[in-house]
């Protein structure tokens, strides 16, 4: 299998900094994440303070960040990311149908900022999953709900209700839907998750529903699910001033590691990143 | 006196970056350096990792950060900051002839890049210092060397020569220079500064120059010699992640607080320490 120096997952600025400074630094890199970027930024309206820029919709910035990619021939590999598993000497990054290994890995995944579900994270990969591409082939004849907190989880539910007996979906966002008719979709505020007789309950706080699993699509991934043995604090890793983890070779940055949630503290955290993992790999191929 | 809430000392990415965030915030900024910015920035022939402009030039960045500064009716004010000293309250901020106050700092100085030279530290303040224009008038009749470590120091070199009786002065740059005839070139490495009888002896690698006074002229504030009492480590000022010193409205950014020396590590740095000098002043106003 192909190996890469550096992962880097997440296309942010924190992401998408590490990925021009690895290159740059004659890396072999993997960057992954969505083509659009981070949602979070082109939805921005207005941005005043990415030094440089002046007043910029955050639409014109990502495509002066995705100019500078193409500068530099950096591609996005779009993928959701599942897991990262520490092998010893390499990480081993579970996609959506594809495995990917890289020496050392940053983390660039944003933060989860809507809060978590009462009881999704103590049933999460028993009934409560947060890729629906992933799943879909466990879902033959069986019911589902996908909770969406973007219009980008619209393309999961088709995705799986092709599959699927029935799906119900609940939008968190305002934008207009576009789902097959064959899509129920549900309101209200999710309240709470439990595993009951007969699946997956959710309980909203106008109804209630039983189905066989419950998808949680959210923007940014939730790091506690992602890398086993990774030291958090609250929904943040922790990372010194070098933007090292508690596991050698592996890396964080960006608004995962902490406040403020900043464009340009993002970036800068990401250009800090991307050199200890240099130094990371220049150490063990000496 | 007029008070800042804040005064950001330096306008490198840090400073300018603190500055765009402080303005934002509706604070009574006080940004002190060069109206050329840094020289540092400016004089750097390509720059590719910047998130966002793909390759530029030193000087067409430095234009684009002034535009950003222009935009949010920014000034520069043109000084040199000899020394900060808390006041309980505020900190007092001596320039070359003016005096500051504010309620809280940032220190965005930059770092001390070339080594100091051997004696240079203990003779600070006795026979040794960092500013030809705040020291003129104690010069009259008297002699002097002038060590530029860039060619901005030419004109210090002038304004001194001017009341001195005799100025040398020891270029630590390749660029053509620009002296009037008065004043006396001389080459070589500086090696030592020492206190003789007569005076401040320089000792460089060919030759000796016995003075009344030496001159250090670089284009970073040396940083231990600023503000008493702040905790340093080597050439940085340590702080935590939301850029604290170890002195409360205090804060510190940029290439001064550590490596790596990277553009957009110092402009994310200098939004962290603007939004904690903004929380600081918010709690104080109480």
């Amino acid at each position: 299998m192909e190996r890469y120096d550096i992962a880097i997952i997440g296309t942010g600025p924190a992401g998408l900094q590490a990925s021009i400074v690895a290159r740059i630094r004659n890396k072999k890199v993997l960057l992954i994440g969505s083509k659009d970027l981070s949602l979070k930024l082109t939805k921005t309206h207005s941005i005043s303070n990415y030094l440089g820029f002046g007043t910029i919709s955050g639409e014109d910035l990502a495509k002066q960040f995705k100019n500078h990619l193409d500068e530099l021939n950096i591609e996005i590999t779009e993928d959701k990311i599942q897991s990262v598993y520490s092998m010893g000497e390499y990480y081993a990054l579970q996609g959506v149908n594809v495995m990917y290994e890289a020496t050392s890995v940053i983390l660039a995944t944003g933060v989860v900022s809507t809060p978590q579900i009462k009881g999704e994270e103590e049933c999460f990969g028993r009934g409560v999953s947060y890729c629906a591409t992933c799943d879909a082939p466990l879902y033959k004849n069986k019911t589902a709900v996908i909770i969406g907190y973007s219009k980008k989880e619209e393309k999961e539910a088709k995705f799986l209700s092709e599959v699927a007996k029935k799906i119900y979906y609940l939008p968190m966002y305002k934008d207009e839907l576009d789902l097959s008719s064959s899509i129920e979709i549900i309101k209200g505020k999710p309240m709470e998750i439990r595993k009951v007789d007969g699946g997956m309950e959710l309980i909203t706080d106008s109804d209630n529903f039983v189905v066989n699993g419950i998808f949680v699509l959210r923007d940014a991934i939730n790091v506690k699910t992602l890398v086993p043995g990774l030291e958090i604090n609250g929904p943040h890793v922790v990372v010194d001033r070098l933007m090292h983890t508690n596991l050698p070779g592996l890396f964080a940055c960006g608004d995962l590691v902490g406040l403020p949630y900043q464009y340009i503290k993002s970036a800068g955290e990401g250009n800090i990143a991307a050199l200890s993992a240099v130094n990371y790999i220049d150490k063990i191929k000496q």
